[in-house]
């Protein structure tokens, strides 16, 4: 991390996606970053705030092997702020995790504001959930704070739209996106070329630089999907994520816009959807061509007593597990389920002990990640269809 | 854990102390249980409701290598109940916990809830804290609680008096610890002959049964003290607990207690400080001759934000550790002082993340314990009283 990029490497990409398999539209692959290798797809644990809730780093890394997490730009630029995590030496030095990261742009948390912000042209102003004081954001701003934060991946500044948005309001949203995509794209090229990233790294075949992704919104209007697409590839990105999705749409939607958008998006570069979802939707989203995931369901359901297992959901709270010494899915190999019943992690819950939350949250990344694993080996072994079928029929037979 | 104790072991002790080193006072000895031994002085982290607090039992064993931990008679009783845990198989099944335990009677605990509880020559009568119902406490059910929870260490069940409690209040509160102590004994004596304990297990020279520990009360009165020993010692136990300490009286009063009712304790077994102290209270308890002590100030602490250091308390709220990028303890070797920053935990604790709770109560447990191992090889190689200075000397240097 000593030197910064020469001469020579700077002509090199900050991302190489390598194409490993393919059956049907699911493909498996590796994404080369400067802190290492992602076999896609992958799920990336949500690190709003600098911490994957409830789970310390060591575990997702060494037994969980977690190669890429989120973190948020909007918290983490308002708490600790980014003079903080630059004196600090970048985010990565100060939350102690060595590998990947991608950092969203705030648009969707800003947005996801309501009434306390106000979009513009320039940008967003919001007040803070922190401490009430008023805040710009914008695409260059956003830029700012994500080089000060020194993830792999940075993400455009994007407006999102609500899923039962009309055509215009749709339409005039996913233009203003494509100007803060552009808008984005040259400050970031700014920063990068002013060094302003913290956390660069000299990367054997890479650039050692940040990557930045393109998104593509449109609410579930195809054309405007398609049209957003084509405007944002010409701009042209490292990878290309769809936004705007999973935020109160019915579910048969998200897959007729991913059905209809994955099929134009570039096949060399990853594809990335925001924000989705349940373990099956992961599955479904993969069969249709998707590298690259996030979302909180694993962590926050993980505090409120909800676990995922290989048969469905399960509630802790539910009187039938008092005695129950069972594991929550017999058929996991975490830490979790070697060790602790039903009826205790029950007890915990109820007596509202935190190892509750640590507890199942583990168990819940463990089934996420432990899912994309066994999606990556079944597109590689030729044997992605059978996967996603027993997987399908399995979760509906309940563990209850 | 199959068969039950033979005729030929029931002879054998449930514990054995092995006296391993002296100086002055201060003793280093092996406790031997049958759960395996326990190098003594030792600490024991308090397990209330079956957890310690924000910790895993995988850190408490395998990093931290706590030997033996506290859990609450009162909290277990009420939540899950004796049914539910039996039906798990006992205390260690139930909370995946292989090490030895000590259970505390419940006797303070519905001695704290004050005006929640009405006691007479039978029992205390209370309310419970879970959902208001009635409950009765006795030495009888004290007794059978923990044959069910099957812990290493019963305790007898006591009353507590305030520091500041009268000679005449202190007396009869001491009197009717003596007849409740001669009820535990009586009570445990024929459950351990019905086989009633979960925990049984078969163990090399010992009985594979619990032990039983009695306590000595009397607040500040020393010829009450006195009596009481001499009281709790003609019944006979496996070792000897000092209660009703630290429970608002002045530092110097305990101290004055210790060093008087210490020297008159049996040498040959182990000695128990109940609910003390700081780190240094265990030091100084140390050089009186005390072999183990609990206490909830590591865990508790842990999620106020309070770190034990050697160089004294540190309040990681201080806005001077904005961008401090040392961690709590330079001198500390566990994995939290290892990676991570008091910037990056003052942020945690500021954003209300459950990791900062989980990652300073696991500092400050390991501070505990690490102090205790330095208590042990110094006592061992005969350099105690420089270990002793030195500790002192630095833990009022201040590390702010």
């Amino acid at each position: 991390m000593s030197t910064h990029q020469s001469t020579a490497s700077s002509t090199l990409p900050a991302l190489r996606f390598e194409h490993v398999a393919q059956q049907g539209e699911a493909r498996a692959g590796v994404l080369h970053t400067r802190r290492g290798p992602i076999e896609t797809p992958v799920f990336m644990p949500v690190g709003t705030a600098g911490t994957v809730k409830g789970i310390r780093f060591e575990q997702l890394e060494r037994e969980l092997d977690a190669r890429i997490i989120l973190g948020n730009t909007y918290h983490l630029w308002l708490r600790p702020g980014i003079e903080t995590i630059r004196a600090c030496g970048g985010l990565h030095r100060f939350i102690g995790w060595e590998r990947a990261m991608l950092t969203d742009s705030g648009g969707f948390q800003v947005w996801s504001l309501g009434a306390l912000r106000k979009i513009s042209e320039e940008g967003t102003e919001f007040r803070s959930h922190v401490d009430g004081s008023l805040q710009f954001l914008s695409p260059e701003v956003s830029m700012e704070v994500q080089a000060a934060l020194g993830s792999e991946i940075v993400m455009v500044f994007d407006e999102c739209v609500p899923g039962e948005a009309t055509y215009e309001e749709a339409q005039k949203s996913m233009q203003l996106t494509a100007r803060w995509a552009r808008r984005s794209r040259d400050t970031f090229d700014r920063l990068q070329a002013a060094r302003a990233d913290t956390g660069y790294v000299e990367a054997r075949n890479l650039s050692g630089s940040q990557a930045l992704f393109g998104i593509v919104q449109g609410a579930s209007h195809l054309d405007l999907r398609r049209a957003s697409l084509e405007q944002t590839v010409e701009i042209g990105f490292d990878g290309y994520a769809i936004g705007g999705l999973s935020v109160g749409e019915e579910k048969s939607v998200m897959f007729e816009v991913i059905d209809d958008v994955v099929p134009q998006m570039p096949p060399d570069q990853p594809r990335y959807l925001m924000g989705v979802g349940t373990p099956e939707d992961l599955v479904e989203a993969v069969a249709r061509g998707i590298d690259m995931f996030d979302c909180v369901l694993p962590t926050r359901n993980g505090r409120t007593g909800q676990a995922f297992t290989s048969r469905g959901k399960l509630n802790i709270k539910n009187a039938q597990w008092t005695r129950d010494t069972r594991p929550l899915d017999d058929q996991c190999g975490c830490s979790v389920c070697q060790k602790h019943s039903r009826a205790y992690l029950r007890h915990l819950y109820l007596t509202g002990e935190m190892l509750a939350s640590i507890l199942i949250t583990h168990h819940n990344l463990a089934f996420f990640l432990d899912t994309m694993r066994g999606v990556r080996q079944s597109i590689r072994s030729g044997e992605f269809p059978k996967f996603r079928r027993e997987f399908t029929e399995r979760l509906n037979t309940s563990g209850e």
